[in-house]
């Protein structure tokens, strides 16, 4: 039958990423494209324990559970948020599959068809998707490596009267940057002024590769909870990344009348979470050390980073820039003007080395001569190949057919 | 700040069960109010070693998975449903957070707001409560205890023009009712005819009470499947109630090019559900006997509506008429015209019991003189008391004030 299918469903995009990625499986293909932990650095063994734990005690695990979430897992999360300066209660706070559905339902609860949302340029590919299903109209402030540029802000603040500003502003996925303790004030000072609400995405906040104390900047989250005024920082985090992504457990928090409606929205998504998930999850957290395995992977994290910077910049590639971040899971490389990231991609495949063209992570004037590589899944021993493979489809591309026709950065 | 929702967010309804669930939990209240399956009869050990099995592999368990699911799941559930005569593949199929989740996706990739959608009255809550936040406009179709009334299906068909028929059609909740063959087959046909998608959601349908070959009739999915001309039928399972709802894993069935937008509506919603939840009962499947297990539950159900029915029977409430489930978890109790079942709750809850009243299960002319009755989730000693306690609601609440006034069947 012909199935006569929603607008919404119109508007729905597949990932780049995620098809990329089906392409490379089982194949000899090194992937820097996605954006995945190191699966040798799961901590297996306390996930174990945790599971068993969660299944010995008594048969609830197994019941209907809150839409919420388990209380002693958000009790736990809201320790250590206020831990880290973001003072917050159980009852603040949703647990979710993820911190995607989290932007999913905010974006379900705020957003009508043909509302505003303020974006980074480059962003997170699934917000750009996730807002484009709710017909968002998505427009970008401009940036520099130290977050929004205040004047474009409130420009943008003012001309488009967003309902949402979305940002990850520390160790941005793609641009594995971080922004400014000024620009956070600013930007959570110039959205309380417009009443516009912020959706802080904080996937990556906790992987640091400076042990220094006072290193980075208070989140967003901290600064809008110590400030005077109401809050207008709802914050997003998840497990993914620092435990692992199986788990599918996030957490939003925001004010109590926002999370009563997001709960009203799970409620119809799906019920609940995991339950048994969330269990296991809260006894690894009674019974594992957390913060010493996230030392651990952020070691391990920042070798790797340091080991593609140094090929990279090894390189020497003609026109070449990028900054080491520091932290989290990316690296943003530019590369000459008149390279096209995404037609060199099959070239890249074809000498077994995958990325993500740099196009995809933009709403609007797509930098074509940039991509995105991830440091945390490829093995330290095959970065070197890695890059050599890069190295030569760069070479074979720079003398196709394809290489010689102009590139339009924008269309 | 003053947060200004969506249009979607202000369609959004909070469940009236969960709601009373909330107010008797912890409290010495015997609940026939809720959905739940009796938790001393789930699995335990079998699901504690099925978690181990999976989780004593490899990391990859712990890894970024499939948005579509667990494929040796898939596998496992597409090889059982063919076994139920519904003969589908992996790839005709999306792993859902619980069928609940499977709805939702169905309804945000089919419709628009003010499109139309064909319920049986009474109908599951949770349906109604998603179907209200895409702003669906709803309408019921008559039915009798053999199913929908092909006269006015047709005329809801023709005079509606409905983008889909919900249903469910086997031991519904919260009616019981199962609908014949006859019924099952002029609903297929005549959906086919007009084009319109069902939604056949059997979530209870391997709980059954006849264990005679042929006792039941096959799924509105099985005659799809059997017959000529394009499938019509979208088909919903869950291991909820045959294994335990904590593990969050339902499934969606359809043709190719449906499963292929609900699964780019997922990659957005939550990129995908829990994957060791998955993978251990992908492992519960290999290592255990489920079709006992659910032999087991069937005949202990059985045995607990039987209880149930005879209390009430021995009752001999004036006016009063149920018939009994083949299967399932509901009993559905019309009281006497005069009687309002919402009113009563209060009273029922002070002498100790809760039950949920039927008027929310109905979109439209709610039938307010009944209500749903829970028989799985209350052990059996307790089942003479419950009745007894309904009993003393039904008396007090017979002398007051409230039960004087004339009741609206409509309003």
């Amino acid at each position: 039958m012909k199935i006569n299918f929603s607008t919404a469903a119109q508007h729905l995009g597949s990932s780049a990423v995620r098809e990329i990625l089906k392409v490379t499986q089982g194949k000899n293909i090194i992937s820097l494209a996605g954006g995945l932990p190191g699966e040798e650095l799961f901590p297996m063994q306390a996930v174990r324990d945790a599971y068993n734990k969660a299944l010995a005690a008594d048969t609830s695990a197994l019941q209907y559970g809150l839409t919420e979430g388990y209380l002693p897992l958000r009790e736990q999360i809201a320790a250590r948020l206020t831990g880290q300066g973001i003072a917050v209660s159980a009852s603040d706070m949703i647990l979710t599959t993820g911190s995607q559905q989290a932007l999913d339902l905010l974006c379900k609860i705020m957003l009508d068809p043909g509302d505003s949302v303020l974006v980074e340029a480059p962003t997170y590919l699934a917000a750009l998707q996730v807002l484009g299903s709710y017909r968002a109209d998505i427009h970008t402030v401009k940036s520099d490596e130290h977050g929004m540029l205040p004047d474009h802000l409130e420009e943008q603040l003012r001309i488009q009267r967003p309902k949402l500003l979305y940002a990850v502003p520390t160790f941005n996925n793609p641009s594995g940057a971080t922004w400014s303790r000024e620009r956070r004030e600013q930007t959570v000072e110039l959205c309380r002024r417009y009443n516009v609400l912020i959706l802080e995405d904080n996937p990556y906040g906790e992987i640091t590769f400076d042990d220094a104390q006072g290193a980075y900047p208070p989140t967003l989250a901290a600064i809008d909870r110590s400030g005077e005024g109401e809050s207008c920082v709802v914050y997003t985090g998840t497990f993914s990344k620092i435990v692992a992504p199986g788990l599918r457990t996030g957490w939003i928090i925001g004010p109590p009348e926002l999370i009563q409606v997001i709960t009203k929205a799970k409620q119809a998504a799906d019920l609940h979470s995991s339950a048994i998930d969330q269990r296991a999850l809260s006894e690894l957290l009674h019974n594992f050390d957390l913060e010493e395995h996230i030392r651990l992977i952020s070691r391990e994290y920042h070798s790797r980073m340091k080991l593609l910077s140094g090929e990279l910049a090894s390189r020497g590639w003609e026109g070449t820039h990028f900054l080491e971040p520091r932290g989290g899971m990316f690296l943003w490389l530019t590369l000459a003007e008149h390279i096209n990231a995404a037609k060199l991609l099959p070239y890249a495949v074809r000498q077994g080395v995958a990325f993500v063209p740099g196009e995809v992570f933009y709403s609007e004037q797509p930098h074509r001569n940039t991509m995105r590589l991830n440091f945390t899944h490829t093995p330290p021993e095959l970065m070197q190949i890695a890059v050599q493979r890069l190295d030569e489809a760069l070479n074979i591309y720079g003398q196709s057919a394809e290489a010689s026709q102009p590139i339009a950065q924008a269309d």
